[in-house]
């Protein structure tokens, strides 16, 4: 990856600065440290882990949520800072207030972002030697830099922009966001940090994101399980100076979707380098007799390691598509139900059509479309997941090895 | 293996025979045809798959077994006659009107059971001709022939006895079952069938089979699938003549208590025995506020493909534990929580012990025990797992192809 070329195509909202390091927490050679600081306290808004085993950064990060403010991000990778108790939590603590004090901020408008292993304490001593360094390189580092620093299995960095008019001014989103395993609904072993200079009220900034996490966070999935990290965060600073965005306007709107059009992007990228995937598949659940049914239906296929290895070994193996339905508890008639891979209906009926060869040629290729028609209602549901491979397995027994 | 050397330590209860045949649909040179017979009429049970979507021979068994009443069972490998429509419903009803023919039996006397790939029509041309074969060579085959018959991507044959004294006489229990994959709590792609010469009543026999059911072949996963398949039936033709078991007697307890154990042993092979796997993993959460929130538990991280993949790479990588544990939604205290491998407590009061090297020289071994010490109640439940490996991913997605 050149991060020049990476960065020429890459605005950073206005007032925004990035900064990097490496503080050793990775393997040698490997950016670790990640700073954002706006140059105006910014609005904020963030979504966390449902998980109830939650990571010191996450615990604090939602207490500091509650004012709305924030003017700075520090994000380290390596280390989860989970599952490490009352000396995780100070050692959160300390990471922000080194960096309050280097930028002359209030403690509380900072925030702290961790991922990487579980269980293992911060090395505290590596990490707070380089927050000087992290505050003195501000503006040095590119969105691309940003991204790459807080990479763990991650393949390539995740950084998606978006400009937008509201009135006669034009603002900028910019996000990025790591990935890779444990990525499933309800968030992933992810962190996304959203940065944006346009003037939006916490009530408007709230809503778009929780609307754009539903639509696109919460419907990806590489491995069924859900992480004790997972945060999205997004930081307004209104230096666009554009008129306030608030409540249910035209600009809301145009943000509100374009926030959600980001994220989906962000999320594809996401499931794109889950870890081991060679393939993005798609799910589609139409015309199940209620939401819920089409949302547990796709949830059900797109989890399915039968399904998942099938989908590798480019086989159009639909049976293990109705077993994985079935098994969900949903409402399903088998001599309704057809089968899509790609355009080519695979089942009609509940009966198979004699085009799994026909179908194993989709397949084959690098994003997968599967469409499965219920025939019961009108509810639909999709979910973004990728292949099961001997790569996850590779990566994850050696993750900390 | 050899054949005969197994055979020879194990008893057929008095009045069943086995046979074998070769249909060709499974690759040739293996068995794929089944048919146990018994001399007098059986009281039968069994329990099913809750997939709803179900296979044509479990329809069929679910109808016929209202009567209580069997005496032979047809059992095929290599095609589980699922997903197939009503032509799939002809065909079980053939397999088993021609089994009934040829035993002069009544139709309804007779039950099916496939195992295979889902979707595909049974090969009827060359299923229908192995019958009369079949029923000639009843007698001829050994349960570890029956079953080697019975296996899909199993890698070896699952036989348990037990013999138990009832009054004045002796009687036997031999179980044959499969496995390997798609197994997940509330049975498995597993077929098994149990034949005993005891005499028990009609209410006893199916209170026992729930019961062994419950505690064994309900508490192993392999990879989170159901199937469209499963299916245990137990035969019990009387001719050891005991006193008929009945109710809550000692005699019951005594068959009840055997047939748990045997189950439990059966269980234990299919795990064993999970596509890919290297080792045998037992979960046990202890102490949890609540029944469902120890079954809860023990079954998210038995489930979880990133504490399956770590236990592969021999990785005590407990904070994965706690993750899956907090993700399940149950009623957790990270200070209240130990985490043993073995007897080593690799986490106490939610902190590492510095003890995962030590921890993962147990985990080196065939067997793993992992305990979970919630501290919050007195319930507790316990899963048996297996590693999640790229074996696993390499038999899933080249099964059909």
């Amino acid at each position: 990856m050149n991060s020049k070329k990476s960065a020429a195509n890459v605005i950073i909202p206005e007032g925004f600065l990035l900064s990097t390091a490496e503080a050793a927490i990775k393997r040698p050679g490997r950016k670790d440290l990640l700073l954002i600081y706006s140059r105006q306290e910014a609005v904020i808004s963030g979504m966390f882990t449902t998980n109830k085993v939650k990571a010191a950064p996450v615990k604090l990060d939602m207490q500091r949520i509650r004012t709305g403010k924030g003017q700075a991000v520090i994000v380290n990778s390596g280390n989860a800072n989970a599952c490490t108790g009352t000396q995780g939590m100070r050692n959160a603590l300390e990471m922000t207030g080194l960096v309050a004090k280097g930028l002359n901020l209030g403690q509380d408008r900072v925030y702290v972002c961790s991922t990487g292993v579980i269980g293992t304490p911060m090395p505290m001593e590596r990490v707070r030697i380089k927050i000087p360094e992290l505050v003195a390189g501000l503006g040095k580092s590119t969105p691309h830099d940003a991204a790459l620093a807080i990479m763990t299995t991650d393949t390539f960095p995740k950084v998606v922009t978006r400009r937008i008019k509201i009135g006669s001014k034009t603002g900028t989103l910019l996000g990025i966001c790591k990935g890779a395993g444990m990525i499933c609904p309800h968030m992933a072993t992810m962190l996304c940090v959203i940065m944006t200079d346009l003037k939006i009220g916490r009530t408007a900034l709230d809503k778009a994101l929780k609307d754009a996490v539903r639509n696109s966070f919460n419907r990806i999935t590489i491995d069924g399980d859900m992480s004790t990290n997972d945060t999205v965060l997004i930081m307004a600073n209104g230096m666009t100076e554009n008129e306030p965005i608030n409540g249910n306007t035209t600009s809301f709107k145009r943000f509100s979707s374009a926030l959600s059009d980001m994220t989906y992007e962000l999320g594809r990228l996401i499931v794109r380098d889950g870890e081991g995937a060679t393939k993005l598949v798609e799910i589609v659940v139409k015309n199940a007799r209620t939401q819920r049914d089409a949302e547990k239906a796709a949830s059900a296929i797109a989890n399915s390691p039968l399904v998942k290895t099938a989908l590798y070994g480019n086989d159009a193996n639909w049976g293990r598509i109705m077993a994985a339905m079935g098994s969900s508890g949903i409402t399903i008639r088998e001599p309704k139900t057809d089968i899509y891979f790609g355009k080519v209906r695979v089942v009609k009926n509940g009966i198979s059509q004699g085009k799994d060869r026909e179908a194993a040629t989709i397949i084959r290729g690098k994003e997968v479309m599967i469409t499965v028609d219920l025939h019961l209602g009108t509810s639909s549901s999709r979910m973004l997941t990728c292949d099961l491979t001997e790569g996850y397995i590779r990566i994850n027994a050696e993750y900390r090895t």
